[in-house]
């Protein structure tokens, strides 16, 4: 068979940390339908809702999808260095709007999600490569372990931050930087490859009309079910914003699969951990004004069209 | 009577207060030729040089425009509460580019500029309009020393600040809030009523190739003058970020003339004055998230053909 | 030659800025009394209560006193940089214990402290002293306005800050400076000669029963409302501190007279701005760790005895 | 009855936190020595040195003491949200003076610090006492990965922070509570039992010469060992503090052994993580003025004599 020299490329492992979520979610299901990624495990932050609920959406999408199989590890319970202000886009389970997912028969690793990714990073012979949808209190807490891991990392693919988006809100900062900005630091000093998939970008694949007229045609059981997630979290958007709802997760995830869907630019990226207002504010100094080594590639555009078209296909498949 | 219908509304009475500065140089030149306006006096602020650099600029300006008999009062030569930090815009002088600008002859009011504006307020039936164009340091310290006084105070009008700016620099704050945040928060704080000209819209009022054509043919001293100011002011901001010179301060001295220019939106405006990059951040609460009052009106749109125009025919007349 | 011993020092001539309060209306009362004083004025600020009660309080002392010709010139009605938040030791009224204090029937003076203070100083031909027992609003409004008549001052003698106190209170700070650290920044930072006069020193004069009997002793009109003063001022301090009514400001006054009466020791000191707890914080570099130079002479040691005997000589005369 | 005389109290299961460090290593010396203490493991943190530093002289210490089997096992490299900043007290090596210790032929546990406690905890069926002389990285660590064991906590005996001390220093703050404040704010709000040995005991427990006479008596290898790093840590106090080696963390650790020897307070302890001086601050409520519950009981007072008799006892025996 000459399959294989045709074939393309090796699946990209990776590791999915999330806080689920309905874009998590998403993000979730993308991973698994894939041909391009081996979803090695998924772990867990707070961030959306509370660790537990988040521990449970992830097992219940999994199980519902018939990723049984893939490993699920809790991590933080709380952010590194102050008390956990939960995310409002989801509802209160952090899955509003899933009624009919099955409760979860699989259960969690007996382990902390730290010591989950150690143990996977020792088990690759390649360093992997990390999706992480979520505060970064999990990576955070990884490069305060374990030091000695971090070049098995090969890159972290983040959703998180702003660097390009009209501030017309309250406050300048995006959630998951705003929810641990020290765990953010942690990892924007640690060395390790960072790509900030921000609103700067993820405000730009937007579900509209025209992208609901699409889920709509995807009638399966997973179809149905995204568009009922899409159609809650999509109130939020719409109440607060007075945009359909924004799929910040998918985007992180989809550059896996498709880097070409972004262009990027290089920067020093500082946060502020201090302040009223603006702590968790994500500060690009494009222009080395202060001196500073890069320690990001920062996403700035983004071809919408060609992630939905990836999105729908993995959902039709 | 008809005596009213057809008398021109009297001249708005103002106070300038600024730190010249190209911009505020092209907004003194505004001011004094505009028929709308009566300049009652400019005071003097630190920010885009020290104070007596733009003491000596203001004097000179308004010497070169033949508005001698206007008074100049010096005020802060520090911010209230931190170091001056200088802007970089204008150059060491804060007017550089203007080699053939007289030496003054008049001399600058013997008091300092909070009690300039003290007795200018108090020889005044009705509430003064200020217009301030530099760091709040001069109005920080009017409303400390000063408190009953601010109800002779109708509104500032204020060149500062940031809302809507893509925020692909190095801090998300503006100079003039970055420079003084606690002045601004005094002001803020004080119940006067505030509008802000921020990067948002002044930003949009750009000087490119159409706008130098319209210029140079104001073939007059007072042309070439400005001319010359705006190829300086230009060279800067050309190097920095890509754009030609935005003219902040004239945009905020036009809308004295005409406040149709812009829409606004009224929101209460937090400043940070702790942290590493974001402070002097200027947070917008368009949705009363925070549950406080509104205390600012923010400009949020502007046509920016008509400052043009407006400010074509106040240099030609 | 005999010239000398036979003519004694003129008086010092002294600005006292001060929110009375008890212990400011003591050293008042030692101020006008003191043949080596001469009291060029007061000027009053915010802080032990609103401006507008310790103007009226100063009024009133110095009416009861006899010293209705000395000008008094209201200042500042808040810190710089934060809302007022008042001192609990002299109640409601700051001077509480007060009921037979005569109202004033002299006036304010129709200008700001400062700018009384800066009149004073070019009155002088010499640099004058000036002593603040209060929170240093005045006196950082002073240096933010008048930069050119630093020089004229001689020195500042300031009841605030500490740095040997037992910390076993809810701050480690001290009132004068918690309420506006920004001021006191501004002055540290002046280059004005600056003597700290801390509850390092003003903790040791502690009007206990032995002192009780002394004051009892002076049977005049003058006696009877001090001691009244100090019983109530003695109850809020047994029971926040279970010690004694602290003579805080008179201390400070006191070194005007007798310079003797403490040790000090330069070190730069350096304020907290920031900070949940500990803003304000009076932090002294005795080891020149810092590299900063000095900016003050801080009381280490007081001779409490010798402050009594003078305290009571000068109520007994 | 003699049924109580005759059977001993069980010797007290610990584990000790540490950054070795010369005070730490007393400490180490009395926890094996002692006959009321079972040393269950030694965990050690960055602090007084690198991380490899201080696990190099905690092996070196035990093995020297004949307590090769006592495991030992490495936790935090950094603080949780800070650079490191090192101790300056005890030289480079974290252990100056001890030329001829041997080099450890026993070798680090084969996890991390916080997972080895983990295990401890697990394997115990009483909860655990934890007496930690170094900044609480470890400790900080724990409660963020573990919050289910912290019942397992019995309580954490702490050397750090600093209450009643003379604040006649750089800074108000203790180098542990410096060292990692965010650490620190996290065990404070974890519900763990904490009791606080700070510098306003540890600083009464100072070694003079009547103390080193006594430790010259005791003429044994160890004896000397212990006296040469008193005689190297003297050096370091004198200079900087004009008094003798404080054994901060021998008195924590004598805690264990004779709780009698102090007398402690309970209160509520903020810990300030912001400021330019005082970050680190434990500003102690013992008056309930905040309305928050207590976190904590301080060391207010210690009996030195009694602590030395019992540290010359157990280094003779
Ligand atoms: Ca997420
Ligand atoms: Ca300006
Ligand atoms: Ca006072
Ligand atoms: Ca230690």
């Amino acid at each position: 068979m000459t399959t294989l020299a045709n074939s393309p490329t090796r699946p990209t492992p990776i590791i999915l940390d999330c806080d689920p979520g309905h874009d998590d979610a998403i993000a979730l299901v993308m991973a698994h339908r894939s041909k391009a990624i081996d979803l090695l495990g998924v772990t867990v932050t707070c961030g959306n809702a509370e660790l537990d609920k988040c521990v449970s959406n992830a097992l219940r999408i999994l199980e519902f999808i018939g990723a049984g199989d893939v490993p699920v590890a809790a991590g933080c319970y709380r952010p590194l260095a102050r008390p956990l202000v939960l995310g409002t886009a989801d509802g209160p389970s952090g899955l509003e709007g899933s009624p009919y997912l099955p409760m979860a028969t699989k259960t969690v690793e007996p382990m902390h999600a730290v010591d989950f990714i150690a143990r996977t990073l020792r088990e690759q012979d390649e360093p992997l490569r990390i999706v992480a949808t979520g505060p970064l209190c999990n990576m955070g807490l990884f490069v305060l372990k374990y030091p000695e891991l971090l070049p098995k990392i090969k890159d972290i693919t983040w959703m998180g931050g702003v660097f390009y988006r009209k501030s017309e809100i309250i406050t300048p900062t995006e959630f998951n930087a705003f929810c641990d900005p020290e765990a953010l630091k942690i990892v924007l000093d640690s060395g390790v490859k960072l790509t900030m998939v921000g609103l700067d970008v993820t405000m730009q694949v937007l579900v509209e009309e025209p992208q609901y007229a699409e889920f709509r045609k995807i009638d399966t059981e997973l179809g149905r079910v995204v568009n009922d997630w899409l159609l809650f979290y999509e109130k939020l958007h719409r109440n607060s914003m007075g945009v359909g709802g924004a799929l910040h997760d998918p985007l992180a995830l989809a550059l896996i699969i498709d880097p070409t869907l972004v262009r990027t630019r290089p920067a020093h990226i500082g946060v502020d951990l201090a302040g009223t207002y603006a702590f968790g504010a994500t500060v690009a100094d494009f222009w080395k004004e202060r001196g500073l080594p890069d320690n990001a590639e920062i996403c700035t555009e983004v071809d919408a069209d060609r992630f939905f078209e990836l999105l729908y296909s993995l959902l039709r498949d």
